[in-house]
Order: structure tokens, then C-alpha cells, then sequence
């Protein structure tokens, strides 16, 4: 835990704060904090600083906070991804979070198993759980957005449009023509299928919307690596 | 399974392949193949081509196969990498292998558990295994080598220089004061602390040695996702 998340809940008093459950036990057995020690904190949605611990036991800790400093710049990211293999979802919604991507639409493909909108994995409060463990991993505060659209043509061609608006739009896919371009770091639109990619009526049902087909080159990587490697090499 | 990986016990005659166990399971229940399919098949460390199904059955597939294409280029860069918890390990080795690693060391530093060294995941065979699933994966047919080094210091004092000659040496450092450079695209080294960093006793030794301390922005990623992310960065 690199940083503490805190919730409104949490404050005794405008500058004081007490911590339990989950971020306890992790404070206490993985970072191991004593009485006095400064710790990087942050309230959700809100700003940084540093808590300093007053009072520490196996039931609380109580810590005197100063919030002063923002959040690191989000990224300029509009992630749209065919919804994966439940195991995987909970990962890549994870890692973009630690990257800093704010805006997570899940999408329905072809390829996309029917079963895999069943799982309890999708459900909003297991979601942010994973996400707040992004926030806590790198040292943001802010909660990304998940939206789930289960009609791929209908999503595309009535929504995808506005929330694309002024960025550049980009399909990541194997098959396609173009390299992926580097280090745009302007605001993108990235659009990636699902394993075994998109079908080519897909394809074509985006790219009538503006969004540019490309690859990252011969080898085929997993969604998940392929998520963090797109990212990388975008806002390089 | 995007690319069947032989090997030459699989070879009855020069031209013709018996496939049994894993792949052949996951052939029938995953990839869903039929008699006369064309399928991409490579040879463990050798050559690219097609195979088409002649026979089909629930306890072998037998295949006609012509392996004539170079697998495709290594990535020209050595991963030296502070031993990760075992199952992120697994992970990271498999997704390295997909993006064209071949050299990876595993070296011991102050702040690895030291536990992780007796875990069962670090044996070759079960490491292998991952390599494969990798190579399958991003269809390569090349078996990365990977190294255990449990000395740190004299790892990097001794060997490293040699193993580093003629490239460029970067150690990834969240505290470091330059970013990281972009699109190297030529021979690197780049050396990976574990969770928590190096300490800086560490960070002085691989100085010593040349390598350049760099970071990759304000956010603190995962070891797993700092892999992907960084080689994204150097070889876009």
C-alpha cells in the first residue's frame, strides 16, 4: 500500500482520521507502521499528503492528516474494451487504474462468451474494490468509471461517437494495416477486442465511426499485456 | 493456442507430426479443429510454417506440416529482474516470453522475501512450461534462457558487466531523477528491483557498473506491469 485511501467516513475530526479493517491489517503485517511514522495518504477523490500516526493498535490506527497536494494528472484515456475472461477483467481494471485511466467502457463483441456478463466479478462493488487497489498501488485517489454496454452496434454507432469526441481513435488490431502510432500523449479514444480480436464487420462498424485500425507488431499478446503495452507506447 | 509448438519426438516421418496430451486437449476444446484445418505450427527453437490435419481423434492429431519461416526477431534485450512473488513470477515470465525476451536473469536483492527462493514455481520444468504457454501465445518458437543468481553483489560485480558489454545498461528506479528514455530500439539491459525498490546500497552498485538509474513518471506500478510498461517505452 503506497498510499492510504481514505473516505469522508473515516475523519473524527476535520484533521484526524481513524483507519480499520483491511487497511489496518495491511498497514500493520505488510508496512508495518509504529506511532509517529508518516505515511502517504489520500482522500478518495480528493487530495495528498501525509498522515502521521498517533495512536496505532491491533483494532485502529488514529492519524493526524494534512491533504494539500493533487492527485497526479490523470491519463487522457478512454479505455473501450471487449469484456474479458472474468479472471482477467479484475487485473486489467486493476493495472489501468494504477495507470491512470478514468474512463473504462465494457463492451459486447462476437467473440465475447455470453457467460462471461454472468459473472459476479462485474458486479460495481467488486469492481471498485480492485480499482481502489490501483488508487492505493500508485499514489492516486481518484475513482476511475466502468460502464457496461452489452450491444456493441448500438453502443458504437449511437454512442461512441460523442464520448470519442476530440480525440483520436484508435482500434487496436492484430490484423490490421498500420503500426500503432507512438507518443501522441493527446487524448485518445482506444478500442481493444477481445481474444481471438474483433470480427471484421466490427472492424468495419468502428472504423465507419473514425477510429484508425493498427498493430503493435507481429506477435500476438494477451489483452491484458497488450492493454499496459498500447498504454505505454501511446503516452510515451 | 496461436501457434502449435512441436517438438522433434513429435515427428514420425519428416513431413508428419503425431500431437497428444495438452495441445491436442486444448486443440479439440478451445481451438475446435477439424480434419484438413491449416494450422500455424513451429518447431521448439527451430522454423515457422503450417500444418493441415489429416487425422482427428479424441487421442491424437495427426498433421502434415511444412515449417519454412523464421521465427520472429528477438527482442535485443537482457531482463535482469529481483526474484517477484512467486505467482506474479509465473506471470511476468510467461508475458516477457510473449513479448520476445530470451535472456532473463533472476537475482536475489535486500528486499526479496526470502522465502520466494524455495517456491516450487522457481524449477526449470515448471518455468519451461510458462515459456511455452508464452511462445504459444505470441507465435515464437525460441525458448528464453533464464538465470539464478542468489548473490547479488557478486552478480553484478562479476557478471553483469560481461552480460551487459555493448548495450545500453538501465536499472528502473522510482526514486531515480532522469525518465526514462524512449525508443531505444537497440540493445539494452535493463535491470528490474523488486516491490519496495532497491535499496540504495544496490543502486550504487549497479551505477558502478554503468547502468543509469531512470523512472517511468509519479505513479508506482507493479513490478508485473513495470515489465510490459517499460518495454513498451524502450523498443516503441
Amino acid at each position: 500500500m503506497n498510499l492510504i485511501l481514505l473516505e469522508n467516513k473515516d475523519f473524527v475530526d476535520p484533521g484526524t482520521v481513524v483507519v480499520t479493517g483491511r487497511r489496518l491489517r495491511h498497514l500493520l503485517s505488510v508496512n508495518k507502521v509504529n506511532e509517529k511514522d508518516s505515511l502517504v495518504c489520500g482522500l478518495l477523490n480528493g487530495k495528498i499528503g501525509t498522515g502521521v500516526v498517533e495512536k496505532r493498535s491491533e483494532s485502529f490506527l488514529e492519524m493526524r492528516v494534512e491533504l494539500t497536494q493533487d492527485p497526479p494528472e490523470p491519463l487522457p484515456l478512454t479505455l473501450v474494451l471487449a469484456l474479458p475472461r472474468p479472471k482477467m477483467l479484475k487485473r486489467i481494471v486493476e493495472t489501468v487504474t494504477t495507470l491512470g485511466v478514468k474512463n473504462i467502457y465494457l463492451i459486447n463483441s462476437w467473440r465475447v462468451e455470453k457467460s462471461f456478463w454472468q459473472s459476479p466479478l462485474l458486479d460495481m462493488d467488486t469492481l471498485e474494490k480492485h480499482m481502489i487497489l490501483g488508487l492505493e498501488q500508485s499514489r492516486d485517489t481518484i475513482m476511475p468509471k466502468i460502464f457496461q454496454k452489452r450491444f456493441f452496434t448500438k453502443f458504437v454507432n449511437e454512442e461512441l461517437s460523442l464520448i470519442s469526441k476530440d480525440t483520436l481513435r484508435i482500434t487496436a488490431h492484430p490484423k490490421a494495416g498500420h503500426i500503432c502510432p507512438v507518443g501522441i500523449n493527446k487524448a485518445i479514444t482506444l478500442v481493444i477486442g477481445p481474444e481471438g480480436g474483433f470480427i471484421d464487420i466490427e472492424i468495419e462498424t468502428l472504423e465507419k465511426q473514425g477510429f484508425l485500425s493498427c498493430h503493435i507488431g507481429q506477435r500476438i499478446l494477451k489483452v491484458e499485456t497488450a492493454v499496459t503495452f498500447l498504454i505505454s507506447r501511446l503516452f510515451s
